[in-house]
């Protein structure tokens, strides 16, 4: 019932370019859509992703042809310098050209889509205002950018996503769930790498002091050159040309396009400053001293890996496990924009699997599951992105182990329950160049909306790189212990060390010294003995700094040892859900029309989701109709279902509506037939509004069923009498 | 089976004077307890708080008599000072008074109750510990005070009891749950009166610049002064008078006792600054610019307050209606100590009901539960706190209104619904002197523990206060139109402008003029009308500033109008939940021992907030018990029964200890009887260790209805033979 959308419309989209608030108006429109017939309007089109599997046309992919090919050329350049090892700067240049022709490949894609639907944002965002399934926060006041408040309708969807999601992965998995502070001291985001790499460019007007992100100021800056009449068409391919090359610019290149094109404020046309690296974490103290720095946690990753050694322990010491958190992050973006995909607090839930071996025991319950998959060689060889089961990729090596293949499948499946359409998501796998700091694999499961292919998950193989981090800044060794098949001799190589004379010697620096001599690994070891053979000194580096330890200090010592368990720094795998942009996605996957009536549109959300379960609407406002609202109100909260009573004056039909827009899956109605016994009423299905006519008493459980998936709507109307009419003869008699 | 507990040992507590860390040593002996024996061990003692009522001493009525009368006499005083109207100075010594004699008598009441058991704070915190309910956050770099990570099973539990506590309010009152933003721009907090009013005093060591709060750093200066040996009995009579008053001293006050005392940092000895006051709320920048100051909300009420026109939009204009949130607040307390009780980040669950009358629809249902109450009234009369129910305060003026009655009914329901033990719940009146700036009357429900009496829920009744102060601050009239029974004619009091002549003087002030008219209420209005009289101008306060406006550009029109509705400002009932107060009270009120072996400890946590409802043990290693485990465990998932599979090496008494520690109610056991067919298994009940055999593919449906409370354990003992032995003599077989 969910694609009986037949009615084709049109919209159109203006992205106003000022920069202290994204301002977006769709206008509507019944003509046939003229692409770039308006420089200030671009054609918002959702297209079938799936065309090119489920029928590639054989005149599309004679077009495009061509263009794979380019794209291909240039995948195969990038991956010869890469073996070549040529030098960084040439491998950049060549990834940069590489995008450009994969950028100017998936326009063209796009454009020759045939249209399947269309999708009119404003009329969206109208119903989410208007029935407050979220909103700016603090609009009375003016409100501030990147911030909104969930209204009952989007707070009970979102809290049924997070209670969807506990069940599906902390409860099927039996995952550790922990909830960490908020309030993250220096040092843990410093050893995190958050400190020094988690910040934007962005330019500030040198008199007012108000600030720009950098790359959003350039794009609107040369896009509007681009759309102006007199620019001529070399400057405009040039353009173009930088435009896609925008996302890999350093703050040097950045530099030199503001002063090629002379830019300025585009509020009060004020000289601009050099670009400015711009940490997004917010920044507090903690404490009154004002003397403890920390800042509102930027992921909700870190709180697991610092609790790593109580969780293993937990665990009862051993590998694998995994550890979930589900709670709010924080970043301080310098122009949000996109409503609920870019915001400045959100909800996110993480998962750190942590492992040893990465064979899943349960890879084999998913491993038939299909998935569209957009590899990073794929997109390096101008191929299109294939469907296939997760079994089949990691077969092929395109996913590389079945862990991730796990945790893929199941995002997969979680996504589909919460309303996500399936030919609306893909994976697609970073490529080497776009990879986080800690990352070295990673899928994002991206959501196609009208503001293009969203991320929404991202699956990343942290390896080992965080655990190592904090273990070299605190000195407490994140490991995890092994049982080896046998015993086995190894060699031990450790520092022995005259703590009496570093304590002499070092005074308060010595615990610091001590730490840092236990974090050493073998090969570190290796090089402090031969330094001090050749030498006679070592340089130490410490949490308080550098220190020059002689031999009468330490040794190294070798021995060997029968061993019954090695230590290994275990491999995260992590599943990092955004709540936020995976709501708003839902949103607009299942915004739909009543066929024949455009002023009619409702949320087809899947039930498990769907804020409410249930409306109760007495027919009219008759005492007689009382009674028989309160018991059905008192027996769906006893079995825990969701409801509302709609008892206002509106007609049967205005109130169905109404629910509708809410996305409230069912309803029902109290009727004069109701009245005599056998007391019975209407249920109604939303999608294709149906009706039966069911015993009172048979509600509640129905209802309960249907939103937990137990029954279907069809079962339901095989088992209870279709009903046709809504009022009965006897309605006159109110 | 709760109470078995029989064995009675003593255990001390010695508090740690360092300011920098709160650190609490409790030691364990078998001793007669002696009070008083040890200048710094403070005995724990928990006493029976409903004793007085249920069995009224008449030995003990005598010794306290004198106390009570002694306090009657001064809460008389203070109240004829009130009637009177007596200098504010006198009433405040008065009622400071009334507190040491208060504090007198409570403290003779406590130490002449009959002991009726002992609680080991120690050994719940070492549980606590090293099972991972919670512990500090940020251990390994050394932690931070007052922040906390919850680990699996201290999550699960908070979990549950939000999971319950949204069943319990949102889903059976149809509350309007919101989820807000926590970054609160500034003015918000100046409108709620946080930015002004929001603050603790402190002193600064004016070397080093550490800080302390300056209530405890008095308190323990003169505690120590009192403790010693050469200190006068008038010193230490005075002193504990100084103690008692602490709470209601000013800035001024307590400078004078640091003067006289001649206090110095406890750490460093240096001099310490005069009183300053410090702002408890986090600040920080939303955006790049700096220029935005915001917070981090101290209470999650603001976030409905600023959203009540989309709610009440949302409610189809109606009043009365209930918004509810639940989130995380921050303050950034001083120097945080007692563990969960007193921390730097929370979580809330806050409701705000809003209403124009204050009788309540469903008081009915709730009148007959038997509560706790200690009303203002009592304490300033030094009466006990008494039982009586719901139905009856409110009928005798004790409560003061239904609603506020009905929703402490549902709090205290609640709060035994989690664990908490009836006789250490009581609901404590604010005395005058002690209410938030907001509130006009408020109860808390305070926890016994051994910390004392702590406040775990407010129910405060905070008026209009907030919708007005934000309706002052925006412009934005926050109010509700009420039909009235008849149309009526009023008079209409209106300020008519001369908007082209104030936007030509005023230019961009003039929005904020105009919002500042449109605010003004009718008396407001007159007398703008007899300023511009007398005067012919007026002065306006605006959210710009003060403007004058003269007669040319304002005047007022008076009219007769027909109207339908009024407009109301509703009142405010707000209950709000401190969630980690209330989980330390559950685990301090379900912390038991099992008799005869005092180190055998567990939780005998309420199956529906219990952090797992079962463990699965197989008997041992032997491979035929696999298959069966992996059944029930798929089982259990498939009906949302949250379990852990514990199939470590250790003995099954062993196991069951552990799973007793985690608070898991229910335990099933594979032996070597469930291999044959018919497959039985063996279910275990944590408080009672009774046992029943019953067949594997019933335990699911049992363990779900069990934690669902639909059945009960003795239910489960009817039906299912009882299971004596754990081995049976295949046993040997493996």
């Amino acid at each position: 019932m969910r694609h009986i959308l037949s009615s084709v419309f049109n919209c159109s989209v203006s992205i106003s370019k000022s920069f202290k608030r994204t301002a977006i108006q769709i206008r509507f429109s019944h003509s046939v859509p003229k692409w770039g017939s308006n420089k200030l309007h671009r054609k918002i089109k959702i297209q079938h992703p799936f065309r090119e599997i489920i029928m590639a046309d054989p005149k599309i992919e004679e077009i495009l042809a061509p263009l794979r090919a380019n794209v291909k050329e240039q995948g195969d350049f990038v991956r010869k310098l890469k073996e070549e090892k040529a030098p960084e700067l040439d491998i950049k240049k060549a990834v940069a050209e590489l995008k450009v022709r994969k950028k100017t490949l998936e326009d063209k894609e796009l454009s020759l889509a045939p249209t399947e639907e269309w999708f009119d944002r404003a009329k969206m965002e109208d119903l989410i205002k208007r029935r407050f399934f979220y909103d700016q926060s603090f609009a009375i006041y003016g409100g501030i950018t990147g911030q909104f408040d969930f209204g009952p309708m989007g707070c009970a969807l979102k809290s049924n996503m997070i209670q969807l999601w506990r069940k599906y992965f902390i409860l099927q998995e039996q995952m550790l769930e922990v909830d960490c502070s908020i309030l993250t001291p220096e040092p843990v985001l410093k050893a995190s790498g958050h400190v020094e790499r988690f910040a934007d460019l962005m330019t500030k007007d040198v008199k007012s002091g108000e600030c720009f992100r950098l790359d959003h100021l350039i794009k609107a800056h040369l896009e509007k050159i681009k759309s102006e009449k007199n620019t001529k068409p070399e400057l405009k391919a040039e353009i173009e040309d930088i435009l896609v090359k925008l996302d890999g610019m350093t703050a040097d290149d950045m530099s030199s396009l503001m002063k090629r094109f002379n830019m300025k404020s585009p509020v009060s046309g004020n000289d601009l400053s050099p670009p400015i690296e711009f940490n997004l974490m917010f920044n507090t103290q903690i404490g009154p001293s004002g003397l403890v720095k920390g800042f509102l946690r930027p992921e909700t990753a870190q709180g697991i890996f610092v609790n790593f050694k109580r969780l293993l322990e937990f665990n009862q010491g051993r590998l694998p496990f995994a550890a979930a958190q589900i709670g709010n992050s924080f970043r301080n973006e310098i122009s949000p924009r996109s409503g609920l995909l870019r915001v400045r607090e959100f909800t996110m839930c993480e998962i750190e699997h942590f492992c040893d071996t990465k064979d899943h025991p349960k890879f084999d319950s998913v491993k038939d599951t299909q998935m569209l998959f957009y590899s990073a060689d794929n997109q390096e060889q101008g191929k299109a992105a294939e469907i296939m089961t997760i079994g089949e990729a990691v077969s092929k090596g395109i996913v590389n182990n079945e862990t991730l293949g796990y945790f893929m499948a199941r995002i997969h499946l979680y996504m589909l329950a919460v309303g996500i359409e399936p030919k609306k998501l893909r994976f697609r796998q970073h490529m080497s160049n776009e990879m986080a700091h800690y990352a070295c694999d990673c899928w994002d499961a991206e959501c196609l909306s009208s503001y293009g292919w969203i991320e929404c998950v991202g699956c990343a193989d942290r390896s080992a790189y965080d655990l190592t981090q904090h273990t070299k800044a605190t000195g407490t060794r994140l490991a995890a212990e092994k049982k080896l098949p046998a015993p086995k001799q190894i060699d031990v190589v450790e520092a022995v060390t005259n703590k009496a004379a570093i304590g002499k010697q070092f005074k308060k620096d010595a615990k610091a010294i001590n730490d840092a001599l236990l974090a050493l690994g073998s090969s570190e070891l290796e090089q402090l003995e031969s330094k001090l053979e050749s030498c006679g000194e070592y340089t130490l580096v410490t949490a308080n700094g550098d220190f020059t330890l002689t031999s009468d200090l330490i040794s190294v010592k070798k021995t060997q040892k029968t061993v019954h368990v090695e230590e290994i720094i275990p491999s995260v795998i992590e599943p990092s859900f955004g709540i936020g942009r995976i709501l708003y996605c839902i949103l607009e996957h299942n915004f739909k029309l009543r066929e024949g009536d455009e002023q009619r549109t409702y949320f087809s959300l899947p039930p498990s989701v769907a804020p409410m379960k249930c409306a109760v609407l007495p027919l009219s406002g008759n005492a007689e109709f009382q009674p028989f609202v309160r018991e059905l109100s008192q027996e769906l909260t006893a079995v825990d279902v969701s409801h509302k009573v709609d008892d206002s004056s509106g007609s049967i039909g205005r109130r169905y509506a109404r629910t509708d827009e809410l996305g409230v899956p069912y309803a029902v109605t109290v009727d004069f037939d109701t009245v005599p016994e056998p007391h019975t009423v209407t249920l109604r299905e939303r999608d294709g509004m149906g009706q039966v006519r069911l015993l009172l008493s048979d509600v509640p459980q129905v209802v309960r069923d249907l939103s937990n998936s137990k029954i279907s709507w069809s079962n339901v109307e095989e088992k209870y009498p279709k009903f046709e009419q809504q009022e009965t003869v006897k309605g006159v008699a109110a």
